[in-house]
């Protein structure tokens, strides 16, 4: 038996996320199809984690068994003639002992977001859309804040069924460009919805709606109303994981 | 009764292309939607000319008349508010006489594509593909073939109602970075999928398939069958209209 680690692009606007479900277009089950046709066998996919609908991945890494023995070059020009075009294989390695989920150590997400000004249609499912103008130093500043590692409860969405809220963040990064900003945060793990939180605290500071103080309340407290709105998922790209 | 100039973006991947068909989402048909929500009343509106089923505009012309007193700016943004994320309107003006079909003077399309390489999944809907390498210097010097008023019987589908082939195109600009090139052919009018033709039988000259001789042929005979392959529509964005 082979073990399969497969680095991978997607663009999440026409799933309903990576996780199977019955009826539903999803990513795990378009893999999961494209192996059928090429092996014949039932082959479960695992990721490093689940996206929601209508978030995008540009290098979501996932892994698989596989008894057939097609050498991993042709692998991958075959798993990307039986996939979608909003699915593409970026690299297909052979590794023992390794799982997407269980070995991973750190991932980032990436977060775009124009601030003001008028939405453009073009990109609208592949940026998020804040509709206020934003100070890029207070929002640097409150990012060192939630750099550590704290209890993220209060940047968590209600619908979860986690016990554990503990997670290390390593590291925000903020660009600009024009109106577009780049949240880059790199942390250990993720809760639900938490890098869509975080942006959407960052930018309501950036704002001056919120400040210093209710990050601070939310992290003490752990209570969702400290902190800001959730920012839309069309704007989310899991960006990178790492295993070692 | 007041004339309505609208200038407009859309992201074509999710519209049946700008005409109204019964059923289908359309870009005609959400506009005409927006403005009876706004007005209480049918305006029927005029696009500088229809763009295909996944066929995008940076720069798309409509107008319509309207009894509604409502001041421009305020039209600009309830309009915005009424249609969906993927039309946006970016200029309003008030102008007697106008059409947007009848007065359109000159057209520009842009046609995005990679050559070569691997597809990417993020921009799928937004980015043709050509999975050749191509010449740049052999496109450059077969686009001037094109240039000039011809009869472009050979660049048009066949699918097409029209009777008099004769065009001119102004000018054809090609750039290029890393595997991306873009195409900017600015005409006073086109044909059935004419762009998309004029596009692919300049990378099919680029990669060596066609050659200048083949593009005289199909200029010279009108036979479609000298001429390139037709792109995808994903890769095209009608640009600019011109009206003066």
């Amino acid at each position: 038996m082979r073990t399969i680690k497969i680095t991978l692009e997607y663009k999440g606007t026409n799933f309903f996320g990576w996780q199977k479900q019955d009826g539903k277009r999803t990513v795990q089950a378009e893999i999961e199809r494209a192996l059928f046709d090429l092996t014949g066998q039932n082959i479960e996919v695992a990721g490093s984690g689940r996206t929601d609908r209508g978030v995008h991945a540009l290098g979501q890494v996932a892994s698989f068994e596989m008894e057939h023995s097609i050498p991993l070059a042709n692998l991958k020009i075959a798993l990307n003639d039986l996939l979608p075009p909003d699915i593409r294989i970026s690299k297909v390695e052979e590794k023992a002992d390794f799982h997407a989920r269980f070995s991973a150590k750190q991932k980032t997400y990436q977060y775009i977001v124009q601030t003001g000004g008028q939405r453009k249609a073009i990109k609208s499912d592949l940026v998020g859309f804040y509709p206020f103008e934003v100070d890029f130093q207070k929002m640097q500043s409150a990012a060192k804040l939630l750099v550590g590692k704290h209890n993220f409860h209060g940047f968590c969405s209600s619908e979860t069924a986690v016990k554990n809220f503990e997670r290390e963040i390593f590291d925000i990064k903020i660009s600009k460009r024009g109106r577009i900003f780049k949240f880059d945060v790199t942390g250990n793990g993720f809760l639900y919805n938490m890098v869509r939180i975080i942006v959407g605290t960052l930018l309501d500071v950036g704002r001056g709606k919120l400040c210093e103080d209710d990050i601070k309340k939310a992290l003490a407290t752990g209570e969702r109303k400290y902190a800001g709105i959730t920012m839309e998922p069309c704007g989310l790209y899991l960006k990178q994981v790492k295993y070692v």
